[in-house]
């Protein structure tokens, strides 16, 4: 377990969410009673990750079950289908986002007609995607350690931590094992612009544990890949289509195209629930476009001269031919993907 | 010529520059009078970009010269050859530094043994120097018009305008040549990590002249080029090796490969004097290693935790096999770079 929680049920009913936006600075929790509330903490990355805003999106619809003054179920339902679309606007990309709530919806439908149980089954339901996501990324790490070197430089993007996740986290769950396991790895963390989620958060974290890493600029991973040498690349995901392609934090594409260029492998970290057959390719995911401030500002801090434009694409896409494999917790799926993703699928899950 | 001076000489004998460490929030000179002072300006980032270091190094030997309280030429002589060594470990990567006092070396090794001559003939060279630089980047811009559709999105990195150079620029005098023949030209503008010089420089001067431009990350140029359709790279050196290979600011060699992958031209845009034929490749090439706050603080804000580490490789090298050509003032050299720029360097010189 982390020091820190990303994000807590209280029993009284409140979310308890890190601010991430002032890490590693100022550590603050904040509490949430609404679901509106937890939407908006969504879409300002109060909390972020893909892995992690499921499950906030999760208990934030449980929010609007314990504190609701319905006086019958179909109010209650009412309410609770209300608070699920505001949810699902609160940021495009990510799957898991869409994936939680649609599993609240199915134990709801089955959910007996009463408003107590209707509260305790939706309560359960998101306590069990919490519970599962921690399960879900251990298995992760432990399926990837035969990829990783006894002495690794491994180059991470964005964040994938305990913060990323509900806890341990993905991709650098992959790199916590392989320490854990007594490997020698050392972190080449991409800063990430423009929200410096590896200079503030990757970094935090890891040094935590007790990792060595070096914080180096996104446009530096081909300069260490030739002169220092690099093992490999490990990212998370917000979404894997159905042939492999991957939406993940911008900057991520370059840098699969700078390891393929090395012959560097780049596994990409997901729980099998960001990888989403519906989409059959990168194409169709819609890559969320955020504030240009992220990039003319940071912090207090103005960087771009007054009424400088920019463009803030917060993810990309990167094609399933540069991806050496994703590591599931069901395992390592190589391509093709299409066939080794839907034979993943028809298998009996691991944790059913 | 634009409304600021990169590097001004004052007949009082004072070198003025720019501070470009404070752009675009402030606009301040700073007035030197010693090559001391002037070695530090350059290592300390009041000024940059390889033909401004070399203009700025040249001006600061005429520093000692005009300054001198020898009474004799050997005495003179002793203190420009300390002057000497002392500007030339003011920054390792760019070669127009080293260019630049091999030139002022050279008048003076030629000039008559007394001080006044002495001092007229370095203020010359060095007049010279400056002039001269102009000159070459509008050549370099005239040369490169064929090279730019007369509708193109181009992607920019670093700062290689006036602020760059004397005035006018080498890859951005290219965009702006294209400009003033009338190319619908718009510039995807790299932020450039650590230092911002696209945002803060890059972004300052094109909209100054009036240029359409976008401020990007440097991990978004593979997306732009995937979802937006980009023409052309360009980019400014700081050495070019004899074999093609390009030293320049960290994140190039990222974008050559971004690029390449994409199958878009990457242009480099180099005076001669940027191509050193005494390195042979890139591996010999000094990458000049900078402060690690310039990663873990933006200005005044902290970003990394206390006691972060970083690496901070201030340029990288990209290989010959991934430059589509070098612009010079002398033409467009494409490759193999060997054999046509030992064909251009043993032809008359453009200038003389």
């Amino acid at each position: 377990m982390s020091a820190f929680r990303s994000i807590e049920w209280l029993n009284e009913g409140i979310v308890r969410l890190l601010d991430q936006r002032l890490l590693p600075q100022q550590t603050i929790y904040n509490d949430y009673t609404t679901a509106l509330e937890v939407a908006k903490a969504i879409k300002e990355m109060v909390v972020r990750g893909a892995p992690a805003i499921g499950a906030t999106a999760a208990y934030g619809l449980v929010l609007t079950a314990v504190h609701t003054t319905a006086t019958n179920p179909a109010h209650l339902r009412q309410e609770l289908s209300e608070s699920d679309a505001i949810l699902r606007q609160s940021r495009p990309t990510a799957v898991n986002l869409f994936w939680a709530l649609d599993r609240m919806q199915a134990r709801l439908y089955t959910c007996p007609n009463d408003i107590l149980t209707i509260q305790q089954a939706l309560l359960d339901e998101a306590h069990t995607i919490a519970t599962e996501d921690v399960q879900i990324n251990r298995q992760i790490g432990l399926n990837a350690l035969p990829l990783i070197p006894d002495k690794a430089t491994i180059i991470h993007h964005c964040n994938t931590g305990s913060l990323a996740t509900v806890d341990y986290g993905t991709a650098l769950g992959i790199i916590r094992t392989a320490h854990e396991h007594g490997k020698q790895v050392k972190v080449l963390v991409d800063e990430t612009r423009p929200r410096l989620q590896g200079a503030r958060l990757t970094a935090w974290e890891l040094q935590q544990q007790g990792i060595p890493f070096q914080i180096i600029v996104d446009g530096a991973s081909g300069y260490f890949m030739k002169y220092e040498g690099v093992d490999l690349c490990v990212v998370g995901a917000d979404r894997v289509a159905a042939n492999g392609d991957v939406a993940n934090k911008i900057g991520t594409y370059n840098l699969a195209l700078v390891a393929h260029a090395h012959g560097v492998p780049f596994y990409v970290a997901a729980p099998t629930t960001t990888i989403d057959l519906a989409t059959k390719t990168g194409d169709e995911i819609e890559v969320e476009q955020r504030p240009l401030t992220e990039i003319t500002h940071i912090g207090q801090e103005k960087i771009a001269p007054d009424g400088a434009p920019a463009s803030n694409p917060a993810f990309d896409i990167t094609p399933a031919k540069y991806v050496t494999a994703v590591v599931t917790e069901k395992g390592v799926i190589t391509p093709p993907f299409l066939e080794n993703f839907q034979r993943l699928f028809d298998s009996p899950s691991f944790f059913s």
